[in-house]
């Protein structure tokens, strides 16, 4: 056993890691020469010149279907930032472990050694035809937009950046949810955004497909509007469609009579602040493992409150999205996760709990075993609509 | 269920590989709140930084030291050819079943859509940072010898071109038994092998390892030699290091008074070559699924006579070697697998006959449970040895 600065040989977390967490198993038979002459040589031949003559047979007659690679660089891994792709590999082993559990999705850890958004995208395409699907994972704002956009562009099995939209996903669902408990539309609603990075835009992104009456983002410098001349070109995007110019100056300034805030900075929100929003305030305190606010201190002010913790109720836990998600799309094989098969998946984990709202259940558990199989079968079906299905 | 060209529903290895022969599963319970803690956030963040600070944790934290990647670009197919890296994807799960079933080695299927030596190269090495060990499989030569010189060169994992070092270990065991069943010393036997391709290359440099006494190497125009214009780099190597001066012509002719015939070419070998070899002749006639000359012609005037067949004895097949090679080479965390880890899988192949040897019987079944073990210690110890172990 080794031991060294940071390992803690009492730390269960350590316990369980040791071997890691994933195998890969056979779901063949291999018990004599019949069965390795049906799926190895000679058999197999017969098997790839029928692809080769036919390639969509590769879906049926190959894992490929199933089998999703979970895909970083290391650059921006949970909250410890850029420690490279080997001191990344448990988490996407945990990634590859919560696809299976929760949606019978095969997956596989893939930490690449290489850094530019050319070398990324490019190793990626050149990995595609073993794959059914492509989670890109903790890879850092901004490159991670146009690696996805790029790779969006050159593939045609779906690629989805869990960072961004498994978390503006659920919590887009968490809103509707608060939103319907408090009894207001989502196109009342004022939100205040904390962080511009691959969450923010996400959240940002869906929240006006969803139809939110106002939005303002704000990053480390105060809210985005098109007055700055510090913004990167996303956050000036970002500043083109959200409402910086009639919430200008800090963060704390645009709470004041906000009804929703989201935090996904990890930055501080100090109590005056929830105190000064509307009635009914909805505060969702993301950073991990130190929410903007302490949800004992939000809840002294906010009617609804969520976290990222699973110590607390209401935690917004991206297992509920992406393994009911890569379960429709792989389902139907759908060449994309559209925009549509997003919004049809919030719906979907909202509606597992819409009959049993209270301020402290907005969401579903990340056990509750409804989940995957409601957001596999609508964003199956948004695919249909949507016309990326293949069959 | 699809039709097409080359499907064939009746064909039970259709049946077989419907849905693919390979899955992910979590060897780690994810029962609750406090199981997704440990293997996923918040805990994994302990393991991942325990990794960045001493990155040999990667080895007991994670799959990594259990897990080689099955790394194609789909250009040499079986005897199928260049059909592409998704029509290969059968070949390499079914690699994938054979690393898990015959020695526990986790493996993952990794077809490249890409075709130079450069990309390829540079592809493998952004992934290894996930990977434990490199199988290339079903590369064309001679592309196949500068990307694993190439690949071996700039990893510290094992990197093992199977269809070349495989093949090579196997025949090499095949004939030390041979050889012992017909009295005869490695040193005093003149061998002919037929094929200049990435088996033949490396059959040729493992006898000459093994201190065989004369080899010659023909490929479709005739016995290599240095006097031949027409020689590629490779085979104007292989011509310089063998003895294609002393017999020079044809495949027949070269034939006339050898001792062995290893055939690894799909070439077509005459009963009267063969009936002009030496007293006690050994014939592999290896090519799939047609052998140089059928093996019931070849024991007409050879005394032993092997194939890559499952349904004649003596079935030459790499399953004997790869599962227990990098067994061993992982066990011991090797960073490469070298020449004498190689002859010693060849010694451990052959020792689990030795003692049983027959006409029929000169290696053993590929279901044989004593020959992975066999190998890998072989295999573990030579890398001690060899000074490339890390464990």
């Amino acid at each position: 056993m080794p031991s060294g600065q940071g390992y803690d040989p009492h730390d269960p977390a350590f316990a369980l890691h040791e071997g890691g967490k994933l195998e890969t198993v056979s779901t063949v038979p291999l018990r004599d020469r019949d069965d390795l002459s049906l799926a190895y040589t000679p058999g197999v031949a017969r098997v790839c010149s029928a692809i080769a003559d036919m390639p969509e047979l590769v879906h049926d007659l190959t894992w490929r279907s199933n089998v999703v690679a979970v895909v970083t660089d290391g650059s921006a891994v949970l909250g410890l930032g850029d420690i490279g792709p080997a001191a990344a590999l448990p988490v996407m082993e945990g990634k590859a472990v919560l696809f299976k559990s929760f949606a019978g999705v095969d997956a596989v850890p893939i930490c690449l050694d290489a850094r530019s958004i050319d070398d990324i995208v490019e190793t990626v395409v050149r990995l595609a035809p073993s794959f059914g699907g492509i989670n890109l994972e903790d890879i850092s704002a901004p490159r991670c937009f146009e690696i996805e956009a790029r790779l969006v562009e050159a593939l045609d099995i779906p690629v989805f950046h869990d960072d961004q939209h498994g978390t503006a996903v659920v919590v887009l669902a968490a809103l509707r949810n608060a939103a319907r408990l408090t009894g207001r539309a989502l196109g009342d609603l004022r939100v205040v955004v904390s962080g511009a990075g691959a969450a923010g835009v996400a959240v940002t992104t869906i929240l006006r497909e969803a139809g939110i009456g106002s939005i303002s983002v704000a990053d480390r410098l105060g809210v985005l509007h098109a007055g700055r001349a510090d913004l990167t070109s996303v956050k000036r995007h970002l500043a083109s469609v959200t409402d910086g110019g009639d919430h200008p100056g800090t963060l704390v300034e645009a709470l004041t009579g906000a009804d929703v805030f989201i935090g996904v900075s990890g930055g501080v929100v100090p109590e005056e602040a929830v105190a000064s929003m509307a009635r009914d305030a909805i505060v969702f305190a993301l950073a991990n493992p130190d929410p903007e606010v302490h949800p004992d201190v939000a809840r002294r002010h906010a009617r609804v409150v969520a976290t990222g913790r699973s110590d607390h109720p209401n935690q917004i836990n991206n297992v509920l999205a992406f393994p009911g998600i890569f379960r429709g799309a792989l389902d139907v094989r759908a060449s994309a996760i559209t925009e549509p098969m997003k919004l049809a998946a919030a719906e979907a984990v909202a509606a597992v709990v819409a009959d049993e709202l209270t301020e402290d259940c907005i969401v579903p558990s990340p056990f509750d075993e409804r989940v995957a199989p409601a957001v596999a079968a609508a964003v199956s079906a948004a695919a249909v609509r949507d016309g990326v299905a293949r069959r």
